[in-house]
């Protein structure tokens, strides 16, 4: 099973930047479906979560297999990745873009919390959602769902490649979910791409300074006259490394 | 017409669930579609709506039998729906799961809150939702629509069985909505079912601080360990009655 | 292109009056289809978002002209109509019902209200939501989209007629936002609606008033008891210009 | 119940015009909704079918009141329908624009041909589609469905009015299905419609004979030149009453 | 890997008997999610497909990861599932209910009906419809879809549970399919099931002989008169074994 | 306005080749939205249909802008589109992907099939399209729709670029359909694609051969052992130019 393996100095840049800019970064790279589609947060954190992806695959559940009495087995798939997802990971799970059923609950995502899990995503709905919500856990779905996980889901598969909002998720995946959606980097550009949307949330943080002081978007973003540059490049020499959003 | 008759203890236990717990009480029967899907409170309210179903169903709007004028007739079924659903009872409507136009506005669902109603649910949107959402009568849809009710909808039956986001309702079954979502309950099931969820609800609470307090779900949740039971049974006994959420 | 005139005294009118008895008023006209289906406002602002229409419409977009160089072009029409939006106007994008890419972001949203703009409206969503929902301007979408605008819309026009969540929007109509949804108020109507639509809310006031004071709504709304308009008469007499909401 | 009171005359004139035309000519007094949407033939015909509604509401199903042994009730209303509509009468069921289990089977329409019911039509699906599209009876559907009608329906009321393809249906409304789709004729409009689109027919026909001929419909369709009125006229005397289709 | 296991004498009822009448069997069985939703034959074949269900998983494509060189690789999942797949067996997909790029083309197909393999399934689209419907084999999927596959598709497992079109399928699962649609079977299911519905068949055969000769739906279809009972053993001798369809 | 200026060996070379071949030919190329999506041949040609795209955009269409009476108007922009498509061309709609209502009808489109237009799509669908689909013109839609027109279309630009099905369609872009659905090639690629296309059909035909001859793919399809390479050059040798498909 793939170890999480982000560098502590990539997550932290990773906190500091949004979830647009990331994908602008892919999007440069060709990848252009990696935002998970219709999926979003319980409720807004103010931070963003970070983690490599450790995922569960649903499939449609067949009613002879999914009775109550199945969750009494300490083997059945949902169960043990709740115990098994590492800490600093995301759990990640591939709900077959229905919230028909739920995903989980309120005590199942507590019981990541408390493992120190980084959050939980699903391309379905929690139930509980409305005690979900005010844990501290980041946690995104489609929209609130009471059935029961088994009226519809099957756990089958944990840590295979998923989709999950109909964006691609392998093991290890870097995801990173802000105030509006949760993002997939592959895991082998997380570094790089990490670099480069701090650089650009510095120039958009001067951009966006320079709009609100009233200037126009045109030359400055982006940036085409080389006033801009100079003046994004006496601006940023005036912050310190800390006040870069 | 059926009359409501709904007890007031079953009341106050549904009060006390969520409709999730409800919800796997009724999977237990075999009743899997009893959640009203794609339908949130247009405002969380931090307390149930519970009462007896009292239906209306709309069937599309003709244009020429849906002028404004028809609300002057005072046997108009939506006019005439809010005027006698019965006080303690739930108004709700099978809205053919269109937002398009609106199910009703403000000034309705204030007359409902004023005549006692216990909460308006609609497979549609209301209008005024702004407004209605600062109401104290719990209101469920499926998003805020304006435009008037006549423009896609003719309210055509009282109190008959109808759909309402693909979950069957009879007349007198027993809406609870919570603010994640709602339920419906068959009426004949309504006491067992409250008894147990109420039951159902003791055992997750305790869960719940188990993993607060850092404890595995494997062997807790299910009880699959005679450990739990045991200490279930030992944490119920410190409780006073009041203290079950 | 369409200079935007709308009456000062007509705008001050549609600021004091909601998209649902806007929608009535349009009703009476024939005109079924002019509430913006399916979009909702970033954030609440308590207050009316009131401008003529200044339109942009987006295409597919092919991915060799939709590079990121093109936002170097300082005619690529989406960053023109942020510089040429006329102040008091509304920007309303037609992103064909979409919100799997942005419609645009908090820079360009933050650069139309620094330049005056009423308003922005998209059928698609918004990149840098949860930004763009603490700023002072109103905005309204269909969800937040993370996604570079780039990735799935070309900005081809500027200024022609379009459509917007199935509503028919010409350059200059008036459009009328509160924080349930947007209505598209033909040029020649608004006037005229206006006038209407504050006398409709002066007597929706009224019948609210005598609702929360336990009047029946039969014969009241609408009001078909002539003892119904005496009183409202009576009742308006007593309320000074600025009391009606 | 609703006696179907179709004159014979209506029928013949109904059974040899489009449902095209028949829309154009309720779009003319103000009906636009009447087309029964995403609806089509089990297998063209190549002639129309002509007959007042009779129709059939399902509500979704609850699974405790939907086993197998309902079939054996007399009085379930879907086997009750099937044995009561009407000879010359069309069976149109309101499925809720569902055709995830069937509306009906082989042997009920099978049935139903032999009583001498005119056509059968819902917004679902059939099951044995394969079988039903070769009998003589017209029917229409939204797309094949084999799973059994329990599974998500419930049979619920006969001859109340319906939506069917969002489409408002009284019972003794006329249904008109051609090779496209179906069309619902308010009963008390079916004498003048009929009429109406047999002459409109015939300008048709002219007007696709002269297309056909190679004239440029500008000036012919509408017939806005007066040439183009006095041609129709002699062409229409050349007919006999019978060539006009 | 799962060796199909099918009983010839099994598959040769199964070639006998609808999907409906198996949707029936299942269902009184508990199982009412086994028909593949929205999904249908590429042309009538007047045959059933029957075999033991070999599956192939796609994920969305990720582009760095899906250009045309990776068909190269033999062992690519997609080319390598069609070289492996067992002789008759039926191929199923879970394309995740996208027919937005294609599951596979003429020139696999054509390999699979090379290799004997009974069916291919998909709840995508094949592209080259028009060619693949003019084989003999029988294939089933949503609609025509010309792009190629690693457009939105990554073929990622073989023959691990997967869902199509919201059926829940197990590697063995045996696959029915008929002019209609497909049905799921579990194999453990697969002898029982197929007598029964042979045996349905006799009865659904006997009944529509009945009502083709005028027989009412009442007391004979469920078989709830006697007289109904005795008939049908009796027509029953009359029959040759081979005669029942 | 754009003047059609398609190559006629261009032109011949697209009339032997698939839509699939196209779209794996523009795959390689970076372009993957280019095959029109959820559109279908009215009936099939068996031949492709090929020419430059003449686009017509529609809005939702506004009641009071919309009367029957509009089609009076010589410069009706859905008529006048008619008019002055080029022959050769083919007339390509903008529906908005709604078959609500009627894009066009079988007379407009026999002109344009007298007027020597190469065919007409549309992502809406067509009225009369059982008469339709017997013409020799090619037609493609989403599905046959009988309301008229006016009903939710306001034809309101010509050949101005449209997104048709999401894909983007500039005018002079070279639309080919097949029995299967049509694609999008940009003009400036049209005779390279074309090259491309009738190589990779030649090598097809080889392949599909081979795999009826019994041989696997793997090695062959992609040709990854040069022996195939050598047996195609072989084979292609015997072929006179005329024998490729």
């Amino acid at each position: 099973m793939t170890q999480p393996n982000l560098k502590p100095e990539t997550r932290r840049k990773l906190e500091k930047v949004s979830v647009a800019t990331l994908a602008t970064a892919l999007y440069k790279r060709g990848l252009r479906q990696q935002v998970i589609q219709d999926v979003r947060p319980l409720a807004p954190k103010g931070r963003n979560m970070v983690g490599p992806a450790f995922t569960l695959r649903y499939m449609p559940a067949r009613e002879d297999r999914n009775q109550l009495a199945e969750f009494r087995n300490p083997e059945h798939p949902q169960r043990k990745a709740v115990e098994i997802c590492p800490p600093g990971a995301v759990l990640v799970m591939d709900s077959r873009k229905s919230a028909t059923a739920a995903s989980a609950g309120d005590i199942l995502v507590t019981r990541l919390m408390k493992r120190g899990v980084a959050g939980v995503v699903t391309d379905g709905g929690f139930r509980d959602s409305m005690n979900i919500a005010r844990l501290e856990i980041p946690t995104y779905h489609n929209r609130p769902s009471s059935p029961t996980n088994l009226t519809t889901n099957e756990a089958i598969d944990i840590n295979v490649p998923i989709g999950c909002g109909d964006a691609p998720i392998f093991p290890g995946d870097v995801l990173v979910g802000d105030d509006d959606s949760v993002i997939v980097i592959p895991s082998e550009l997380a570094d790089e791409v990490a670099d480069e949307a701090v650089s650009m949330t510095e120039f958009e943080t001067f951009v966006l300074e320079r709009v609100q002081a009233g200037q126009s978007i045109i030359g400055l973003y982006p940036a085409t006259q080389d006033a801009t540059l100079a003046e994004f490049s006496k601006w940023r020499k005036t912050l310190t490394t800390e006040q870069s959003r």
